[in-house]
């Protein structure tokens, strides 16, 4: 039961760009070496974050990568919901259960999932950046820039 | 996020054994036919599940599976920990996140699936088969039998 790795690229974009106050432009190739990720993953997740209207990209020289919003908007259940995209704990389709439709199982399984989700929100990306996150953050911004 | 297959099969596993009071004894690959399960995996997890104490397997002729403890012993948060085995949301090794180890979502994350398991601990198999599931379970194990 974990995070698909698109949406676990996702935070670690969000909390990565919740550091502010740089001169030049956050870029995916920049991302993609302090996290060790995949550049052509991190392209697919940082074009989705920007259709969600989640981030702010400039192309071209001089462009790069921004947080549309105060770290406070992103609300992480909100957040890993829609990053997510598919929210349930069982497919009951593969293999196809002949209970579908008359299982409690996956009522109760639902509801977990919004228990998951009700304490996640609680939170927000400026308390997934709280102290010592957020420091940790502001020296990978320190390390010698990415070309 | 979702459930692995493994934990999966095994929850259908312990349904369908829910239903008691049968002359002839349930076999994997009665289990298999009724959930189109593969029968290797379900092997497997009725192992597993037998290591665990939680079913009662006889071999050879005439014997078969079967539930080692009343419905309502099954707790659903503790038997899908079990199940699950890993239990984390989130995988900080891979990509190994430089942020491991000063990392709050890390936390936050950890405390959700913990909502999570705590909400599914309210229930236990019993409820997972209470009306109509229990009833469509009889009527799997009236279906022409699997040889």
């Amino acid at each position: 039961m974990q995070l698909t790795q698109f949406t676990d690229l996702g935070l670690r974009v969000l909390m990565y760009l919740s550091h502010q106050g740089r001169d030049t432009p956050v870029t995916i190739a920049e991302v993609a070496e302090r996290f060790t990720a995949s550049r052509h993953h991190l392209v697919k997740v940082v074009h989705f974050m920007g259709q969600q209207g989640w981030l702010v990209t400039t192309r071209g020289k001089g462009g790069g990568l921004a947080l549309a919003h105060p770290l406070n908007h992103y609300r992480l259940g909100a957040t890993i919901r829609v990053l997510e995209r598919l929210n349930e704990l069982i497919d009951c389709g593969d293999p196809p259960c002949t209970l579908q439709g008359r299982c409690h199982l996956k009522s109760i399984l639902d509801e977990a999932m919004e228990a998951l989700f009700e304490r996640l929100d609680r939170y927000t990306l400026a308390d997934a950046v709280g102290a010592p996150t957020g420091q940790a953050i502001e020296m990978l911004h320190r390390l010698r820039p990415v070309l």
